[in-house]
């Protein structure tokens, strides 16, 4: 392949007359924009690109920039992780599903933690009422943790958990499963979500205020450098981002921007990037439009290489690859004509794929619904299964790779997302643009921009505003027992019955010095979760020492 | 977008070297070609294109050589003809299931025949036994076809007919409903697929021998360049090639053979290549391999404008245009976990859509238990409905256009497809070399080595030969009503008893004689229906002009 100056010329001046032609014709009357609302031309040709250079903006897989993908084998090495979000009801429940998981093909767990466990409350707690199992496993100590992962050897899995403002006391408690289990931290391998900054950009799920949220943060990545090689401290999270309702540049842009704050907040606390950089790892959203998605993956690849390498100096080539996990976008899904999500989920699959992910959960046709059942996460996971070894997609590496739109957007859209990332160093780094509420506004405004869109029929959701059905056919939902709550609450009531209470007293205590002394906690909430002090008992140190966090109410 | 030459140098070491690297990393045991066994490199650059002219390979949509689409604006000017095809029971029951579709959002008529039907047999005939109506509508007479299409006006909807040989007799049913609408001929739109040269490589459903069935499909090609301009009187079909187990490149150098051996048989006749090649259309298969799928689309468009403007000198840039319909692949279907086949259907409608086909067939998750119900084939039809609606493929033309590796694909699939063109025309054409058993035998090897595949488990088909379930959850199947023969043979003899039986006798007779002077047919098969001839009285007289075909037996 290769275009001397004439013949770009030539296809300059072809183009001009084509874009004449096409000017001419009639269009369809509807927005030919991306579901972010970025402009797409109607066609792309090499005139488009000038001055793009296939070394420096492509390179190969495995190497610098990345844009082509993180390692030089990739899905002819490994497949990316299939890895089902799942956990509901008791941590027996939710250890029977993990295992028909693996027994359905899944290669990886992920876990769902119910509203309790993940805001720091103990399943007896007041506030608790009603949510017990509900949109998650109900965890309130040690005890449940074992059940939750008994049977499962800790060194044959690799786990993911989904959890930020108690991930430090979750993520405790796995260690001392994996000791119990005779299985050596060096061995785990695995990620805790354990971002906040995205909680308060987005998904508004925290305990204390930003500035100790990220102290703790960067006390699991720190801890894990020393102790926990394999793991994965921290999932740079742009999917609830995006689920709030962002473009896809804003869900980039931020994503990147708070992986920029917490490698700054690492570097401040000492360390030296190339030992905690391998370590971080991202997550994004893989939403409706097909390109667009792909372009993002590709952008935000070759955005995290040359800022890690350019900013940040590393020079350890696993501190420039992004590394991401990705979830078909569950705000895309609707609960009218259900089955349609098994059509939305399989083409956001395949995106993610095509983009070049490291790891995959695709939601279940009846999210929007209920919690899934057996049923529907099969076909989820059936989806990833029919992509990897039917598609015939992974055997080679950035199909996409040289599509004249697809570099036109993968370019587009690191422009644009380092425009964002500009405005957030002028700001003075994304903690503070958070407390100026700068990336809640940007992200609120363009939700609206969407609905408005939504209810000018502007843009179509089939079977919500356009090809709506008269009569439904119901799916089959899953029901949680709701005698989960009293079995949760029996077991915790055994736990404090039987524990030492001094020594909890004791390890509560030690938690609270090392907090006000600017101490690295992880090793003080791994000696209390040993001796069952339960999740609610540490988070309200938290709460006493650092303070609640009120909602500044921007909006 | 620029390459000089040292750029390109440096790119080709540094392939080697990234080469180098690749075959030192462990590879997964699986193998990684096509599933037409075609091998894919791992990764394309342009180092692997040497010598590509964006240009003379690609230009631009709606030009020479239609590479890139064959109209200016593609789907910005109107997106493909949603076309799902049905047809099952009485003309009553099909035309209550046509009448839905078209108020799901639908766009375009698929009929679908019975067997009888389509072999030239009346529902009364002792071979119709048990069939009638059973994987599609029974039309014995025009009243059937009166019935079919009430309600529907001619020239607001347009038409696909599969129907082969007895393509003319249903065709001039369709004209006669026309007329008797007070519908011009000149403003019915649509197609007959009325392709006999695939049904002696692959469908195997045949009255006569093959030449004189290829002239009766020039009868109708010739009769539509006089009197029906905007129908297409054939749909060269490589769906059925590729069903019967060819690979995706004998799927194109096949189909692509049958419309050289029509073209030259209509040049033959006597007509003017560029009279009748505006009128020509295709219809592909669109299976699993998502890329090798899409590439088979370019390449299709490519081939096909290089062979009508340099082998057969048409002028009219109409001529060189490969318009094509494509179907999702029956054959990649599973009746095990049916819901599977969303999946499927999503990613196969989806490349079809990529490689810029003009109407689509999205196949329904029960088509291997029974003939779809209307809520499975909504969901198939939604499945159109959010690809051109919700994930904004349609915004850009040609959007893989560039492509290291669809490029790459493009350029050897045309390549491998011309190298069976070349043996055919030295076998002396395609009627030759279907009599010599050529392609039947070349397509039958590739099934074989595909089914021994399958056996060893080196190809995965998900839930057949991997993640099986042991507990399958049935979904509920379209029963057809038994009472429908009867009610098809009380219209027929209803039909006998009212229609004038001398006039009948008259028109089979002045059909045979023209038969016998090589007469163009139509006029005398239109006269023939419009006195209530039946399919199997006219089919009987094809029968004893023309002698019966018999399978010749290569297997």
């Amino acid at each position: 392949m290769l275009f001397n100056r004439e013949e770009l010329e030539i296809i300059k001046q072809e183009k001009e007359k084509w874009d004449r032609e096409y000017e001419r014709f009639p269009k369809r009357d509807v927005t030919f924009t991306t579901i972010s609302g970025m402009e797409v031309p109607p066609l792309v040709t090499p005139a488009d690109l000038e001055g793009f250079s296939y070394l420096s903006e492509l390179g190969f897989p495995g190497s610098y920039p990345f844009t082509r993908g993180v390692y030089n084998t990739m899905y002819r090495g490994r497949l990316w992780t299939m890895r089902q979000f799942a956990g509901f009801g008791s941590p027996e429940d939710t250890n029977r599903r993990f295992k028909f998981l693996l027994e359905q093909g899944q290669t990886g767990l992920s876990t769902a933690f119910d509203m309790p466990t993940l805001m720091g409350y103990d399943c007896d707690h007041p506030k608790a009422t009603g949510e017990v199992g509900k949109e998650g496993v109900s965890v309130s100590s040690l005890a449940d943790m074992e059940v939750l992962f008994s049977g499962i050897k800790l060194d044959e899995v690799t786990t993911s958990m989904t959890i930020n403002c108690t991930a430090s006391i979750v993520f405790a408690m796995y260690l001392v499963v994996a000791e119990k289990q005779g299985v050596g931290w060096d061995r785990l391998d695995g990620t805790i979500q354990n971002d906040m900054l995205k909680e308060f950009i987005a998904q508004r799920e925290w305990i204390c205020p930003p500035r100790p949220s990220v102290k703790i943060v960067v006390d699991v990545i720190e801890f894990c450098t020393k102790y926990v090689p394999k793991w994965h401290p921290v999932s740079i999270s742009g999917y609830h981002i995006r689920e709030a309702g962002s473009t896809a540049i804003q869900e980039l842009a931020f994503t990147i921007a708070d992986g920029i704050g917490y490698v700054e907040e690492c570097i401040e606390r000492g360390l030296n990037v190339d030992d905690f950089a391998p370590q971080l790892s991202f997550f994004f959203n893989v939403h409706n439009d097909f390109f667009e998605e792909i372009a993002k993956f590709r952008a935000a690849r070759r955005m995290w290489a040359r800022i890690m390498k350019e900013r940040f100096g590393a020079r350890n080539p696993r501190s420039w690859m992004l590394k991401t996990h990705a979830q078909t976008a569950g705000c895309s899904l609707t609960a009218q004509q259900p089955l349609n999500n098994i059509v939305r989920v399989a083409i956001q699959a395949l995106a993610a794929v095509l983009g070049g992910v490291q790891s995959l959960h695709t939601n279940s046709m009846d999210e929007t619904l209920a919690l899934p059942t057996e049923e529907a996460v099969k076909v989820a996971l059936r989806t990833q299964q029919i992509i990897a070894e039917e598609s015939g997609v992974v055997n080679s590496i950035d199909p996409l790779g040289g599509s004249y739109l697809l570099e036109f957007l993968t370019n587009k859209m690191e422009k644009e997302a380092l425009e964002y990332i500009k405005k957030i160093d002028e700001i003075g780094g994304i903690i503070k643009a958070i407390e100026l509420g700068f990336p809640q506004k940007e992200i609120a405004d363009a939700a609206y921009r969407y609905q408005l869109e939504l209810d000018r029929k502007e843009r179509v959701v089939v079977g919500v505003n356009k090809y709506v059905s008269d009569k439904e056919i119901p799916i089959p939902t899953l029901k949680i027992d709701d005698s989960v709550c009293d079995r949760q609450k029996e077991r915790l009531k055994e736990v404090r019955r039987m524990r030492n209470s001094s020594a909890v007293r004791r390890c509560l205590q030690a938690i609270a010095t090392a907090a006000r002394n600017g101490e690295n906690l992880m090793p003080y909430i791994i000696e209390a979760v040993k001796e069952y002090a339960t999740l609610g008992e540490i988070s309200d140190v938290f709460r006493e020492v650092y303070g609640v966090y009120r909602d500044p109410g921007y909006f």
